[in-house]
């Protein structure tokens, strides 16, 4: 039996799963015994399409025709943003067709709606490609790692911020610089916002936070903290204390059960593994029961690498269909009726990096000092750097303390008159 | 409907398997909609099995009685060794029954045999937990890599090995030391052959190797060289040259089409994500078309990581039975008739470390230059220590030549009057 593929959407990602559906369609007939067949290709324009059909390709502009026909099981979105792909994720699903896609904007804030029907229809609802593009973690947190429960993840899930952050920290640039840069080599967009302030990040951690859980964790209610306070001051700070700065994904299980999720930037110890992961890299750090802390790192973008994991989707749907009978991964707990409990930020504890300017006034070290006390901060290390222009740099370092002591002394600290800018803080990964 | 598993084998990862079982199975049931139950364990001995009957389970000391089960599906074998299990897992298979199993030794020494009969008989033979421990490598590979080809594998997958090297690098112990502290410590065995000399890493390479390249590598075949011959003092001259010295099981496939497959000491550039993967964990490295490179780190052995891999692979199985129809992973290609084409060891390139000891004589240097000249060999560093009780020693590092070059190169050296000790020979990796 051929099993039939449609693809929505061939930009980057849906030219490479055309690429590689055509590399390795023989393959998956010799040695998989599938039969795979692309039997529809969908963009907005001819001129997106013609290449296309010049290789022989059906195509179209329009998706409806894609997901009204019936020798089309697996139905691919390539196309990204929310609206337009909710619609045709419903509508194909509703229509019985099983569904990948690679869009972690979607699944973030239209999952909750969208698995129900999957669930209800009996049909796969595939995503290995919105977290960590080319990594399998999807995969593994579904079915690999059922022997165990993900406790803690730590996710460097954004290749743009991972970049920057990598150059500010190994050539001592500072953020508007390594952007713009960025921005000239193509690893980060125009409106860098949804990278850069985390929004994407987010998306990425809300979805794992949801598979670790098993409750369905909405990205519009975590903390998000982007990279853009980063200063070039900062980050050898970080180097002086043995750190790197890493924007990371966390999602940890309480023992209360709640759940902590948040992203953020975060100090973390060179000699910690995800310290290592450079670049546009990619990587998520797991501490599962049973099987302890596991890393996995690769290309978190991409043409081919997030194309690979789509297709990774493909094949695994196919060779379901091929055994006669499909029982979807059950994703069925991922509605808003299963709500995860979440921490509020306030509550959560951590050890902290504040950085105040101020005036280079007696007294001022003392107010800080009482401030902290009346919060219950407690110091673990401090520098006062040399003052320039009397302008000085205090650094301070906390034992864990808790989210909402330490934003109420940022805030006492920053209407202090000596206060010359905002307090710095930078949480401890 | 629900589902039988019997284990044979209660030792380490057996009675790790039971334990997790008996955590997960209502999550099982409440989140999976699956079913599980065990039905039947075995172990040799009464003394072994009488702990698990008095929690309720029915046990045996004949594994025959849990194959003739026919209320037992998924048959684990936890045993390890070569002839039993075989006897069982063939018997087994040839009941219907689908198979898991984590013994390594098994599958590179008789997968050639068992894969046919599971592709015969249309039932799984799945073994996660025979490379890694508790790394979902094996399911990338037989899943979510389908969109890729795995061109380069670089494995640290004995953790005994890696224990003692990081020791040694870490440390600057000698070999015999740390190899006395970890049988102490229970990271080695009393008979530490299997692990040091690389016969455990090179069974989980050939299987390894096998998955990259849909053919049949038969580990008996590819070079093999353990650790024991690894010196303090060439770990020394690797953190000098900004290496460390790992233990590396490798897969390349050869523009050729020959399959170059090894496993030997390396010498690894500090700043190679596998450098820094230490101590006890394991981690392979995956060079793949279309993803890139990819790295995975995690337990590769103990007890609960272990067993986390086989309860993982059991629920896989325990979906597919539950979806009505089963539909094993293409494993048929894993058979003597399908063996790989292996480049022989002669043919390999590599740059090579080289230390030799020799008499402080005029002559010595230009006896060696005039050797190397003669097998082609080009050195890229030379670094001679001051003699030592009329003892030289002289690193060499090459270029890119051929391993038969060196060896030849090596016997004439290590015939020369002045020679103290045979070389010292480490690839770079």
């Amino acid at each position: 039996m051929s099993i039939g593929v449609g693809i929505i959407g061939l930009g980057t990602v849906g030219s490479g799963t055309v690429e590689i559906l055509e590399q390795r369609i023989p393959y998956f007939a010799s040695q998989l015994g599938l039969d795979i067949e692309i039997r529809g290709l969908c963009a907005k324009s001819e001129e997106e399409t013609a290449p296309f059909a010049a290789r022989g390709h059906r195509t179209t502009t329009n998706a409806d025709e894609l997901i009204a026909d019936p020798s089309i099981q697996i139905l691919v979105e390539l196309v990204g943003g929310y609206e337009m792909p909710r619609r045709w994720i419903s509508a194909a699903l509703r229509a019985g067709k099983h569904v990948v896609t690679a869009n972690k904007a979607l699944i973030a804030k239209h999952g909750a709606e969208l698995f129900p029907i999957a669930a209800e229809k009996g049909v796969c609802l595939q995503f290995e490609a919105a977290v960590g593009g080319g990594i399998p973690v999807i995969r593994a947190m579904q079915e690999s790692l059922q022997g165990c429960e993900v406790r803690e993840i730590r996710g460097i899930v954004n290749g743009t911020c991972n970049y920057i952050l990598t150059r500010m920290f190994q050539q001592d640039e500072d953020f508007e610089t390594v952007l713009a840069d960025a921005q000239k080599l193509g690893y980060a967009e125009a409106n860098p916002t949804f990278d850069v302030d985390a929004i994407d990040s987010a998306h990425k951690l809300a979805i794992l936070a949801s598979l670790a859980s098993g409750k369905f964790v909405d990205f519009g209610k975590i903390l998000v903290e982007g990279i853009r306070g980063i200063g070039r001051e900062d980050v050898r700070m970080a180097r002086e204390m043995g750190c790197t700065v890493k924007l990371l994904g966390i999602y940890r299980r309480c023992d209360d059960g709640r759940i902590d999720a948040r992203v953020h930037p975060c100090l973390l110890p060179k000699d910690h593994l995800l310290s290592r992961v450079d670049g546009v890299l990619n990587a998520v750090h797991l501490e599962a029961t049973n099987l302890g802390p596991t890393l996995m790192t690769g290309a978190g973008a991409g043409k081919l690498p997030t194309a690979s994991a789509v297709v990774g989707d493909i094949v695994s749907i196919a060779r379901r269909i091929a055994s006669g009978r499909v029982l979807p991964l059950p994703m069925g707990f991922y509605n808003a009726d299963n709500a995860a409990d979440l921490l509020p930020a306030g509550e959560m504890r951590n050890k902290y990096y504040l950085r105040l300017s101020t005036r280079d006034r007696a007294g001022v070290l003392a107010a800080v000092a009482q401030c902290f006390k009346a919060h219950d901060i407690s110091v673990a290390t401090l520098i006062q750097k040399p003052a320039k222009d009397d302008a000085a740099s205090i650094i301070f370092t906390t034992h864990r303390c808790l989210e909402s002591d330490v934003q109420a002394a940022i805030a006492e600290l920053d209407a202090l008159p000596e206060s010359l800018a905002p307090a710095k803080m930078i949480r401890f990964g």
